[in-house]
């Protein structure tokens, strides 16, 4: 079975990286871009049938950093 | 207008981080994790009426590497 589990910084936490994102699209000379963020994209390749709960328990334990970051689960 | 972009290491490129968190995984008692993958997911805002072939633009010279990766653009 595959996941897709999407960790996205709190809004509110800096994004030294998305600044520099914008930054540089600016002086590649795409103007319009308000903002940026960066963010992971994790794929998974589980057992079929391992539960809701255990794949919340990875992004808990080892995947994301709850304090600054959010989680999303996607079953693919 | 919202736009998010998937950026995926191409199949065959070696991933270390994503090696890393499937021995992490397992060593935290989680059986069953066949393979990891870590990409990233960049959050876009700009301007509405920005062309698609803009966006493939700023994709192709800054957020993603087309010769390891691959990149995804979807409209939020």
């Amino acid at each position: 079975m595959k996941l897709r589990i999407y960790v996205t910084l709190k809004p509110g936490v800096l994004d030294p990286q998305g600044k520099a994102i914008e930054h540089a699209l600016s002086g590649l000379g795409f103007s319009g871009v308000d903002s940026a963020r960066v963010g992971k994209l994790i794929e998974l390749e589980v057992a079929d049938g391992t539960a809701d709960a255990d794949v919340d328990a990875m992004c808990r334990q080892l995947l994301a950093n709850t304090v600054i970051e959010n989680y999303r689960i996607e079953r693919a």
